[in-house]
């Protein structure tokens, strides 16, 4: 048995990802993770509360770094860039662990019951920096939009760096961040369109 | 009887909704919302495959007008110009949607379960959206974020719409489009906070 309770964590995580990957989410049950890890049952449901959370355990850390980072950057950043800033302080937590982090955004994406969650995590953590960007001043309105603007370029650069690790996460992060300007720069000019 | 199946399906949605408000989602059942809405249960579902969805009847209607929005669209619209314009031209389905909108979403932001179809429901339209800018010709990568960015605007001003009905959605939609604007322009100047 594993000593700490950290690493039992960590054992259940990679055989439910291994599971899930070999015979799919639906299929797999808790007490094989647990088998599977050399753990039991009992002590699965001690860590996770279902067999979906187990790929989510990262998800919390994210977000308390996400709006610690927030809260501790420079004054006189504007709210994206405050944003930037604040993705470059945890983009290693991704990066520390991208053997686990790339079979599992695979499974997310071909399971609609994880991918559900995801974007219920998603939503959680966009509503999080939004809150943090209130807390350093930003106005409600542009908090929202701007927390919302600036996940959508984060993830857009974690994508981006899952399908191609030839880059570093960093390097994908400017580029998905100078796209968003160009977005911004070529239109939204005043009244084009309108 | 309600003579055609439209009619059906709003007395379902209308029933499904004042229940939902009256006792919460998690105490309606199905035989509910049929009894209330002078329909069998087996009508209910030979429209809707769960009590779910019955919230959610709306949101194919809105990812066709949209992606057809952006196919005919004038050419030389950039990315989000091309979206702020497409919106437009959609944004009359909430506005003729008021009386049921508005509960609507109070139900959803109070239901966990409708929340995570709420943003199954958006994904998909992100994606649908991403996928129409691309036969635009817009290359994938820019594609991918501008529909991402140019949503969380949409519904950044359909939120504040229900909030402040003063205003017309295309006043909140043109609103919400400037505040973006202002979020670049204001950031993402070259190399601030790198």
């Amino acid at each position: 048995m594993p000593r700490s309770g950290a690493e039992a964590r960590r054992r259940l995580q990679q055989a439910a990802l291994e599971l899930y990957r070999e015979r799919g989410f639906d299929r797999t049950t808790t007490a094989e993770i647990a088998a599977r890890a050399g753990l039991t049952e009992r002590t699965f449901f001690r860590h996770f509360p279902d067999k979906r959370e187990v790929l989510f355990d990262g998800e919390a850390g994210l977000r308390a770094a996400l709006t610690q980072a927030i809260a501790a950057a420079p004054d006189g950043l504007q709210p994206l860039d405050l944003l930037l800033h604040a993705f470059r302080k945890v983009e290693h937590i991704l990066e520390d662990n991208r053997p686990f982090a790339e079979p599992r955004l695979q499974v997310i994406a071909a399971t609609p019951a994880l991918r559900e969650r995801d974007l219920a995590k998603a939503a959680s953590i966009v509503e999080a920096v939004a809150e943090a960007l209130r807390r350093r001043g930003v106005p409600a309105r542009l908090a929202g939009l701007a927390a919302h603007t600036g996940w959508a370029t984060f993830h857009q650069a974690a994508q981006a760096w899952i399908d191609d690790p030839a880059q570093s996460l960093d390097a994908h992060l400017l580029q998905a961040f100078d796209d968003l300007r160009t977005l911004c720069l070529t239109a939204l000019a005043g009244d084009s369109g309108r």
